[in-house]
């Protein structure tokens, strides 16, 4: 895209109008009255408009991140601090109300996400508010949302049978899942992310609104990681087990790599996902308390990494090579033990996927006592058969972290591709129906 | 306390040791070797007593909020953006253990709320880490620590029943209460407030590992609100309702009216809660999907206000005066309802208390397929008979906002005064004993 002044101008207005000005534009007695409802709509228009031509110009370290692209945002897009997931089922048996609900989310998501409220802040009094409010004055938050759909929309009901991926299918069942109904599953998902966990409880909250009459919440999960705001020097985050998680994640800035990891390709053969990616997510309960009893050597052995630095055991730096052939020279035995974490994960290194993981803690669960904490795992990659499946049975049979974790969720999800304005998400797979 | 240069350079020093740069001093390799164990011990209770002494210049809106003082931190403290909130159960029947953990509790949270880890970092591999280690380099994110004790504590089990404070027991069953068992009630109370959520986890994760044997989680909540880091100028925040929570808070930088409403003072009798606050928890579970279809009038007439401004009803400005006599000129009727939110917590203006409330939202409720999100509302009063409970009573029988709200949860606890450094939280109570 083109950087101009008129780009910058735009900037300018989008930067302007805020969801906080907008409220104060329209406040009681305020602007409205002068300009009159018709022309804060026009402005409010106008600067819908304007969002997604300046938003293509921010950059990511900025507030706001653009909707529209030829992918999603959400996948490539660096870590926010939170996550509000959801999987819905669909309650409908006519594709065509599927469609209308995501040209609904899709306009309704490219205004939360630049900030704006959903409609008219000038609500008729006599009708439910057109935005539930409690995002106002707040900033984006790099506010992204992403969509995709579960195996299970291409059953029967809506005639989608033969557009179903070959390789996308339910999870097989893997040795040490102990699944429980309620946290699997799902016709559709919204992933969102925000730097804001108001914002994004926000947008999950009017979309599921909007859907209304045609899906239904299925199972819902909040997550965060450590604050980058609090500390922007921060490196890779921790997770619950003390433990920093992500670092062997492919380089996003690499658009070569991710088109090899991440994005379907026209040559995987399904068209209406090309440019989307597939997302593996598992809810996977840590037990704290027994880790918390567990020596450090314990700990470290079960990650194959050293816990302060990161680095892989016998290195010293987080980024240092996993060497998985270096052996002790006392025992003679590998130093990064084979049924570590890392050395399962890793394997050959002839496997990638993205991870982009939040942690999670809901309370207490009540048939144990302890806490219900732990890690939502969410990985992208192009081909779960290729590349979530066989690095998952690799951990499933032997990864010494199993001790300490219970998979009790599971889903699938092919993410579509991104759209351009006036598009809509899924319009690749809904559009023609 | 005196500012010198002194303490400057206490304050510079502590600076320079955060969780941050004693992991990297501690790291593989790193300076602790080159010091020795011994000099890094040095190092570090240099540091913990220095915070202790340096934190007392640091104002509110620096990233370290002072753990010792005359009144608990967490109370009067601006709210921060996340709480972690626990109730616990004492398991022991002997007072001297609870002494003891309370003694734990408060070195480990000074440590932790100056945003070290808890112990030496260089941790015996063959033992458990003394820290769970998620919160290294994560800045003190204005974390604040606060303990109670609920009126189950002076039960026969430890012979502390002449110590109640008179005015203190659990309180009244109050109209349209739905409380279930599971959210309510504990011998004791945890309160952790942080801007960074993954930093308040860490807090009453460790303090529950610190209690093993002594206390066990009761329950417990996480919540949230919007983000002033995200938007420093935002102004009071709102909740899951659209509409902003805490306007008519009273000011805590006014001391002599926290004195009034706040703070237990000798006068009140109860010696070892001079300085102390008495809390009020309610979990308020809210009927989102049922508000979001009621009109903007119907929600403006529940709580009183307008939604955009926070206004009262017929006024302009957030913080204009609640005129409860003022009449519609058309109508004849009162502007703001009697039975709105804010007519009934108003009243006659003459009670007051302190509102620290925080959203909460915990995934999906499977009996009835809504989300389970809500308020967890919190009061820190002077005494609970003269301001929470005839508050709520007035609420609970009247109050419009009943059809949209649901209390499932209830607590209330005696939160200590202070203690300086040397002391400990609770002494007063548990000191003589």
């Amino acid at each position: 895209m083109k950087k101009d002044n008129n780009d910058k101008n735009n900037l300018m207005l989008n930067k302007k109008l805020s969801r906080r000005d907008m409220l104060r534009l329209a406040g009681v007695g305020g602007v409205g009255l002068l300009l009159g409802g018709g022309a804060i709509g026009s402005l409010l228009a106008s600067d819908k408009k304007t969002t997604s031509n300046a938003s293509t110009i921010l950059s990511q370290d900025q507030d706001s991140i653009p909707f529209y692209g030829a992918h999603q945002a959400g996948i490539i897009t660096p870590s926010q601090n939170f996550i509000c997931f959801a999987a819905f089922d669909v309650i409908t048996d006519n594709v065509s109300d599927i469609r209308k609900m995501f040209q609904k989310w899709t306009t309704a998501s490219a205004t939360m996400v630049s900030g704006s409220l959903i409609g008219n802040v000038n609500d008729n009094p006599n009708l439910p508010p057109s935005d539930t409010g409690e995002a106002a004055e707040l900033s984006p938050s790099r506010c992204t949302i992403t969509f995709g759909a579960g195996p299970s929309l291409f059953d029967a009901r809506f005639g989608l049978q033969n557009k179903r991926p070959p390789s996308f299918q339910e999870l097989p069942p893997f040795k040490a899942d102990s699944l429980e109904p309620e946290w699997c599953g799902g016709d559709l998902c919204v992933q969102v992310c925000a730097d804001d966990l108001q914002v994004a409880f926000h947008a999950i909250r009017n979309l599921a609104r909007i859907a209304r009459g045609t899906a239904v919440l299925r199972w819902t999960q909040e997550g965060f990681q450590r604050s980058t705001q609090a500390d922007p020097k921060a490196t890779t985050p921790r997770n619950l087990l003390g433990f920093k998680d992500g670092t062997a994640n492919p380089n996003v800035t690499d658009s070569k790599l991710m088109n090899e990891v991440v994005w379907s390709q026209s040559v995987d053969g399904t068209a209406w996902m090309t440019g989307g990616s597939y997302m593996a997510v598992r809810r996977v309960r840590m037990r704290i308390e027994v880790w918390d009893r567990s020596t450090l050597k314990d700990q470290e052995d079960t990650f194959g990494r050293h816990r302060h630095s990161g680095a892989p055991l016998g290195s010293k730096d987080e980024f240092d090579s996993i060497k998985l052939d270096a052996l002790d020279a006392t025992t003679g035995k590998p130093v990064i033990p084979s049924n570590s974490h890392v050395a399962l994960a890793h394997g050959d290194g002839s496997i990638q996927m993205l991870r982009r993981s939040y942690s999670y803690s809901s309370g207490l669960d009540l048939k144990t006592g302890q806490l219900d904490a732990g890690l939502l795992f969410i990985s992208f990659q192009r081909d779960l058969q290729k590349q979530f499946i066989p690095i998952q049975q690799r951990l499933a049979n032997n990864d010494k972290l199993n001790e300490y974790a219970v998979h009790k969720g599971s889903a699938v999800f092919a993410c579509f591709p991104g759209t351009t304005e006036g598009g809509f998400i899924g319009e690749t797979l809904f559009g023609g129906i």
